[in-house]
């Protein structure tokens, strides 16, 4: 197949010398466009068929065209940065990689709106509103590699996300390719819009299984003047969980209300810009931005409120020192066994505790080292346990906790996903949370946008044998 | 049929003395039922074949699955100040009225949250959040009238959604009956979720037709400090909509940027508490909030910005008195003829004031009395005509004039609806709209949840005879 597949998908990327730059087929084994980032940490790999590059809306509507007549999946990529397996050809199918499409459409700072083509890096979104004065929320931890458009597709967060939304609040409209009915536009440059469902909307977070995201409308506003990150050291979980609702009553909107376990704590406590106190058990980073006087005054306010709480010491902070120095949590767990799996529940704010201590009892279990950190004011957990990912028993012991948590998230009325998605890795832990009619919704969303099974096979729907 | 659909429903309703209470059955002619704020405007009724006033979630889902049995619509209302017609019963059926469904389930200031029954009073939300220190961002005009459920159901406004966004953006879960599958809970506690498709999302703006929502989840924020209000007066349209755009550059995010044009402001000038100044021919309300030094400093830098955008003076005001007055300009204009025909258009910021120039224009053609207010920040223009309700030829011209209205917003790159929604009103120019396949995607998602058509025939959905 290979042969006649390579010609067929080089003529629909406009044929010309350099067409074939543009097309991989056969996809070696060992190419990166097999897998996401789960490839690395949970060795989840596919093998795609072929793997295009397209240049151009109608380049990317021909592909989805191609494999809906021949029946072949279409695999969207973006930066390949995904952990939920979103972005993986399991079943094989043309891996859609919007990589070349990276243009800037429109930069409008004075009207606070930016369009861009899907393949742009997040971080360049950031830097640009950021030389424009403007500021765009969403941080997910693999900015410098994730793409817009994915973030798009999996509704991406980050510790911002508390004070700023995830990236659906900032999602005015987008350019689409469906399997059906090729280019749609959907919303636009208004910055509002009630006519009709929320279709833009729903696109947000659908994780490729609709359709290929081309281009987003994003939604800027005014960059706060100045940001201040507070860290606190709390002497144990439970008066950790009790300080982020300390913080939370204070009166101040913190930008962000990070949390790290104490096992996590101990992990980077030596890189920590400062000395960790003894007796320290949990740490919060909190950050609070806005004009000069108010970042002062909400620095004095969240401080008296977390010393309240029980807080034995609180640290001051350029936020960039101090998120630097938490990003260096996932690279110091990975590094003690090697390996890591780590799930991101999301829980009622009042149940972080109850999730922090009944993960780590279920972890101890499967006798397998844990730690916890993430977003304690969304009470978003990324929850993980340290492998060998050499030793398949510790491996297989992994996914057993993981889906323990799964319970035990959904059991606590949270959800199994703040920012990851469900992708691969949790499909079948779904209808754990989406119960009676809501998992068949789900379904009948997915059957009547793509009722033949193009975008992305597996991907966000439970098995069915 | 009358007799037997009563002692039905009312069975459904519990039976018991008091069930009759909660089945209206003929319905009267003149039933406020038969109407929403549309029948006051525009003359559009419908007519009820039973009005249900339900107590509880099993109450509703059984109204529903009797309806869907018989072959009969649910028309689901909230405080009927709709006007576009979304709980209208056009096309008889069953009006699911939620207004003894008002009860706070929970309130949980420390959590930033509340979950509530669809049926209480938006202004009820409002003063529960304050009175816990709090803030719930959509402030749409007849909160007194209108009912939660309902403002989730058409992704009510207001002047606040410049900067918190609309009710969308509060929404973190729903619980809802659908006409296929009864009860079902979206979302809930949880600040976050990407656990597949946006159902909540996808619920929010459906205008009742893929169910009834019976209770909701909404985040909070700790309320801002402190706020003021800055009333700009500008010479012409034209600066105003330059005004607009120096407001956005100022650096200052504004909680709030309405604008009157000429007419509208000539309208109320009489009520304005200050004085109007000699060669105002627009203005602007701006709302800035935080806390209290932030509030004199952005007051300050925006007084500076529209100065130079041409101001010919700055007013200070409560902001309570300047939405007061404010708020007086929909009764000021239906006064001049007796009545108003208002549409809710949203354009590309930059596009407003083409907008209003070319608005005026066609009402001018059309021999009828213009004005213009609205969220000059989101360039969501409440674009009106005025008109002798009494009169058949004006009602008709203003009909016209509202069909060429949504040409020329979609034209501009706009919206049909910033706030109102689509309902009856607007059904037919949903197409110019939702070009391509959005249009059928549209219609997709109807079909696929209410496959029978149970929930709010007509509307939302073109007429397809």
């Amino acid at each position: 197949m290979s042969a006649a597949l390579r010609r067929d998908l080089a003529r629909l990327l406009g044929g010309g010398a350099n067409a074939g730059e543009r097309v991989i087929c056969p996809v070696p084994a060992s190419s990166p466009y097999n897998a996401d980032a789960t490839g690395a940490w949970r060795g989840l790999r596919g093998r795609a068929d072929a793997v295009v590059l397209p240049e151009s809306d109608e380049q990317v509507a021909a592909v989805v065209g191609y494999c809906h007549a021949h029946g072949l999946g279409v695999i969207p990529r973006g930066g390949g940065s995904g952990v939920s397996g979103g972005a993986c050809p399991i079943e094989g199918g043309v891996v859609v990689s919007l990589e070349r499409m990276d243009r800037v459409l429109e930069l409008a700072p004075e009207l606070w709106r930016m369009h861009v083509q899907a393949g742009l890096i997040t971080a360049h979104v950031h830097r640009l509103a950021r030389e424009s004065g403007l500021f765009f929320g969403p941080d997910p931890g693999a900015a410098e590699q994730s793409q817009i458009g994915g973030n798009v597709a999996t509704d991406a967060g980050g510790p911002h996300a508390f004070k700023y939304g995830s990236t659906r609040h900032w999602v005015m409209g987008m350019g689409m390719v469906l399997p059906h009915a090729g280019i749609v536009r959907l919303g636009g440059a208004s910055r509002k819009d009630v006519a009709g469902y929320d279709l833009t909307g729903l696109m947000v977070g659908s994780e490729g299984t609709l359709g290929v995201i081309t281009d987003v409308w994003l939604r800027l506003i005014p960059a706060p003047e100045a940001a201040a990150a507070l860290v606190a050291f709390l002497p144990d979980e439970r008066r950790g969980c009790e300080a982020v609702q300390a913080a939370m009553t204070s009166g101040v909107i913190p930008s962000a209300l990070d949390f790290l376990d104490a096992s996590t704590l101990t992990l980077i406590a030596a890189s920590y810009p400062g000395e960790v106190p003894a007796g320290a058990g949990f740490a919060l980073i909190a950050e609070v931005d806005g004009g000069r006087e108010e970042v002062e005054r909400s620095r004095r306010e969240l401080t008296a409120a977390l010393v309240d709480g029980a807080a034995i010491q609180v640290d001051v902070h350029d936020p960039r020192a101090a998120w630097r120095w938490r990003s260096g949590a996932s690279v110091a767990v990975a590094a003690v066994r090697g390996g890591k799996v780590s799930e991101d529940v999301c829980v009622p704010l009042e149940r972080l505790g109850e999730l922090l201590a009944r993960f780590a009892q279920i972890a101890a279990e499967a006798g397998l080292p844990s730690c916890a950190w993430g977003h304690g004011g969304d009470a978003n957990a990324h929850a993980t346990v340290m492998v060998d990912p050499s030793d398949p028993a510790q491996m297989a012991a992994a996914e057993r906790v993981a889906e323990r948590l799964f319970e035990l998230a959904c059991e606590l009325g949270g959800s199994l996903s703040g920012e990851h998605g469900i992708g691969l890795v949790k499909r079948n832990a779904l209808p754990l949370q989406l119960r009676g009619p809501a998992l068949a919704m789900h379904r009948a969303i997915k059957d009547c946008l793509d009722p033949d099974g193009v975008m992305n096979p597996g991907v966000g729907q439970p098995q069915t044998h």
